[in-house]
C-alpha cells in the first residue's frame, strides 16, 4: 500500500478546512514525533489540532482522499514508539479536547473528551466522594488510556482501562461515527465492539468520546510497606497475599534500585531493599484492623524482614507518587543515559520463576537494571539503561527478547499494559499465532488503505 | 443466502465420520429444539455429540461443505431462543465436553472446555479455596454462559463472564482453531479478540475451550435483608448502597411475588414485601462488623421498614438457592401459564425511574408480573405471565417494546445478561444505530456462508 503523504495539494486542502489549527511549525513537528519511549523520533508531515469530533471526521476524510497516514495523538506518553509518525503523516493532536461532557454521580459514570487526562478527571469528580482507578503514572489521556489499555497501581483491584470503558464513540476511515457500548454497567446486546478499538493503538478508528465508570472512594486506607531479603519471596509473598480474602487495592513491587531513585529523587527515607507495598481500603479504619494483621502475619510467613504501616493521608500520598514517578527517578540516576523497559505479565504463580530467571539473566550478562511491578496482577517492568550507542545494547535487547520467550512458555504476554506499538511488532505472532492473521483481517475490514497509524501493532506479513 | 441443510448426502457425510455420536431419534430432536425462553420450538436435522475439539472442527468442516447451518448447544437453558435451530441445522451438542483440563490455584485459573457447567467446575476447586463467580442460576455451562456473557447475583463484585474470561480457543468456520487471550490477569498486546466471541451466541465460531479467572472464597459473609414498602425506594436504597465503600458481594432486589413464590416453592418464610438481599463478604467476621453497620444505616434512612441479618452459612445459602430457582418458583406458581422475562438495565441512576415506570405500565394495562433485579448493577427482569394464547399477550409485548425504549432513552440496554436469541433481535439497531451494520460485517468476515447459527442476534438487513 502506497501512501502520499502531506505532499502540497493534501496540506493546501488540510489548511483551507482547517486554517491555524494546522501547523508546519519545526517545534510542534519535533513535539509530535517522538513519545517516551526513547525511540527514535520522525517528524510527521504536519499537525492537526482538533477540537471536535467534526474535526476528526473531516481530517479523516481529507486523509482518506489525499491518502495522508493519521497518527492519532495527545499527552504523548506512550512507551512503545506508537506516536512516531510515518513518512508524510498528519499526527492527529486530540489534547485540546479536553472538555468533561458530563458527569453521573448516581450512575457511577463520566462521559468526556479523549484528551481529559485521568488527573484532570478525579479533579473534577473528586467532591462527588468518586475516582477513577486507572492510574498509569504520566500525564496520560483517556484516549491515549483506551487505546494502549493502560492500567497501573489500581487494576489489581479495579481492572485495567478495558474493564473501565462503558462507551465509546468512534470515527471510522470511512466516515461512519459509531456508538459503541452503553451506559449500562453490562450488557449482552450484540457484539461487543467496544474491545475491537480498546488496545487497538489507533489502528483502526480515532475514539472521540468515552464513557468511563467512576467507583466510590474509599472511607480509609492504609498501606503496609513490607521488605523482604530478595525479589523472589517479595513475589512470593505477593501471590499468597491475592489468595487471601485481602483484596487490596494495591500491590506494588519496588527494588533496592527503584527505592534508591525515589529516595534521591523524591526526597524520601525508605529502606533501600526489596520492598511491597500493600495497600488496603474500606468502609472504616476499625474494617481494616483484621485485613491489615492478616496481610502483616502473611508477609512476616513469607520472609518479610520488617513491616511498616502508612495511615496518614499525606504519608500514603507521598508513598504513591514515589512508585508514579519511579520511572523518572530512574532516568534520573543514570543522566545521559538511554533506557528500555520490559512490560512482561506472567500467570501469578510463574511470577517468582520469571523474576529469579531475570535476575539469573541480569547477573550472567553483567547488566545493570531496576525491577518494579504491579506483582498483584502478575505485571513487572524490568527498566534497563545503558549510554547510547553502548554494547551492552545488544545483550539488553537479548535478554529482552530471552525474556519474553520465557514469559510465553509460562502463559504470559509480551505487554501487560503498555501495548505493542513499534518496538514489541516482532513478539505478536509468536504470542498469538495464527491469531495474528485474524487481527490483519480486521485491520483490513476497518482500514483497507492502511492509513491509521500504520506500522503500529501488527507485525509485517510473513 | 440459501443453505441446503442436513439432507441425505450431507447426513451421511456426517454419520461417515461420526457414527453413533450423530442422532436423529425423535426424542433427542425434541430435546434440541428448544431452549427456556418459551418460544416456539423447531427440530434440528440432526445432533451431534462433540467429544474433542477435533470433533467440532469436523463438524464445521462437513457444515461448510455441504452448507448445512450449526447451531452450538450444551445446557439448553437460555432464554431468547438461541438454540432453536433452523430448517436442516446440525445442532452441535458440547454438553459431553466436561473435562476440568487444568486448574492452576496459584494462578487463581483454571481451562475448562465447554460443557463444563459453572456448579461443576465450583466443586473441582472449592477445596483450594477458589470459586468461579459468576451464577447465571440455571445449571448452564461455561462455553454457554460466555457466548451469551451470562451474569448474576454475583457480577456486582466481579463482574459478568466476560471480566471472567482470559483466554478461548475458538473453532472457525474456515477450519483455523484460533487461541485468543492470554493466562495473565491483563493484557495490551494487540486486538483483544476474545471479545468478539464473548456474547456472540455461537454466529462468530465455536469455542472449543476456556481459561477462566477463579477467585480466593472470602473468609467470612453475611447477608442483610431489608423490607421496603415499595419497589422504587429499594431501588433508591440500593444506588446509595453502591455509592458508599460497602462493595457488596450481591445486591438484589425480590419483590413480594418473588418472595411469595420462593416462600411457597422452598418453604421459606420470608416476609412478602419489596426486599433488598445484601451480601457481605471479607476477611473476618469483625473486618464487616463497620460495613453491616453502614448498610443496615444507609437502608432505614432509605425508608426500611425492617433490617435481618443471615450470618449461618445454612442460612445464606439457603437464601441465596432461593433467589437461584425465583424463576422457576415464579412459573410454578401460575403452572400451564406461558412466560416472558425482560433482561433490562439501566444506568444505577436512572433504576427507580425505569422500575416506577414499570409499575406504572404494568397497572395500567392490567397485567401481573414480578420484578426481580440484580440492582447493584442496574439489571432488572419483569416475568410476564399469562396463558398461552390470551389476549394478555399483545398488551404484554406492547409493554415490553415500551420498557426497552424507555431503557434505551436512559442510556441502558436491552439485554443485561441474556443475550439477543430470537426475540430481541428487533431492538438492536433502536439500541446500537449504525454499529449494528459494523457487527454484520463482522459476521460476514468471520462466516461468509451464514452458517452459524444463523438468524440470530443481528436483526434482518433493513
Amino acid at each position: 500500500m502506497t501512501t502520499t503523504g502531506l505532499g502540497g495539494a493534501a496540506l493546501e486542502a488540510f489548511r483551507a478546512r482547517f486554517g491555524e489549527a494546522m501547523s508546519t511549525a519545526d517545534a510542534v513537528l519535533d513535539a509530535h514525533g517522538r513519545d517516551e519511549s526513547g525511540m527514535e523520533a520522525a517528524r510527521p508531515g504536519a499537525v492537526l489540532f482538533a477540537r471536535t469530533e467534526a474535526d476528526i471526521v473531516d481530517a479523516l476524510a481529507l486523509a482518506r482522499e489525499f491518502r495522508v497516514p493519521v497518527v492519532p495523538f495527545a499527552a504523548g506518553s506512550s512507551l512503545e514508539g506508537q506516536l512516531i509518525p510515518p513518512p508524510g503523516a498528519l499526527s492527529l493532536d486530540l489534547s485540546g479536547m479536553t472538555r468533561v461532557l458530563e458527569v453521573r454521580p448516581g450512575a457511577f459514570q463520566a462521559t468526556v473528551e479523549p484528551g481529559v487526562t485521568y488527573p484532570q478527571l478525579n479533579r473534577a469528580v473528586r467532591a462527588q466522594g468518586l475516582f477513577f482507578p486507572v492510574d498509569p503514572g504520566a500525564e496520560a489521556t483517556l484516549g491515549g488510556m483506551a487505546s494502549t489499555n493502560a492500567s497501573g497501581t489500581a487494576a489489581v483491584r479495579y481492572g485495567t482501562t478495558r474493564e473501565n470503558v462503558l462507551a465509546l464513540r468512534v470515527a471510522l476511515m470511512d466516515g461512519r461515527v459509531l456508538s459503541l457500548g452503553s451506559r449500562a454497567r453490562k450488557s449482552s446486546a450484540g457484539y461487543d465492539l467496544r474491545h475491537l478499538f480498546l488496545g487497538a493503538e489507533g489502528t483502526l478508528g480515532v475514539i472521540t468520546e468515552l464513557t468511563v465508570r467512576l467507583w466510590p472512594l474509599p472511607t480509609a486506607r492504609l498501606a503496609l510497606r513490607c521488605a523482604f531479603p530478595d525479589v523472589g519471596s517479595a513475589a512470593q509473598a505477593a501471590t499468597v497475599v491475592m489468595g487471601a480474602s485481602a483484596q487490596p487495592e494495591r500491590l506494588e513491587l519496588m527494588d533496592a534500585r527503584g527505592l534508591r531513585a525515589v529516595n534521591r529523587h523524591l526526597g524520601l527515607t525508605e529502606p533501600e531493599v526489596p520492598t511491597l507495598w500493600i495497600e488496603l481500603a474500606g468502609a472504616s479504619a476499625g474494617a481494616l484492623e483484621d485485613v491489615r494483621a492478616l496481610c502483616e502475619e502473611l508477609c512476616r510467613d513469607a520472609g518479610a524482614l520488617d513491616v511498616r504501616v502508612a495511615q496518614q493521608p499525606e504519608e500514603l500520598e507521598a508513598l504513591w507518587r514515589a512508585r508514579h514517578h519511579a520511572f523518572y527517578a530512574l532516568k534520573a540516576l543514570y543522566p545521559g543515559e538511554a533506557f528500555l523497559s520490559t512490560d512482561l505479565c506472567v500467570p501469578l504463580d510463574a511470577l517468582p520463576e520469571i523474576l529469579t530467571f531475570t535476575e539469573d539473566g541480569l547477573q550472567a550478562e553483567g547488566l545493570d537494571a531496576s525491577v518494579l511491578g504491579h506483582v498483584g496482577d502478575g505485571n513487572f517492568h524490568v527498566l534497563f539503561h545503558a549510554p547510547p550507542g553502548s554494547a551492552d545494547w545488544a545483550r539488553i535487547e537479548a535478554l529482552y527478547a530471552r525474556l519474553v520467550e520465557r514469559t510465553l512458555a509460562l502463559g504470559g504476554t509480551c505487554s501487560g499494559e503498555h501495548g505493542v506499538g513499534l518496538h514489541k511488532r516482532q513478539f505478536l505472532r509468536a504470542q498469538h499465532g495464527e491469531a495474528v492473521e485474524l487481527m490483519r483481517e480486521v485491520k483490513t475490514l476497518l482500514d483497507p488503505l492502511n492509513l491509521l497509524n500504520p506500522g503500529k501493532v501488527l507485525p509485517d506479513p510473513a
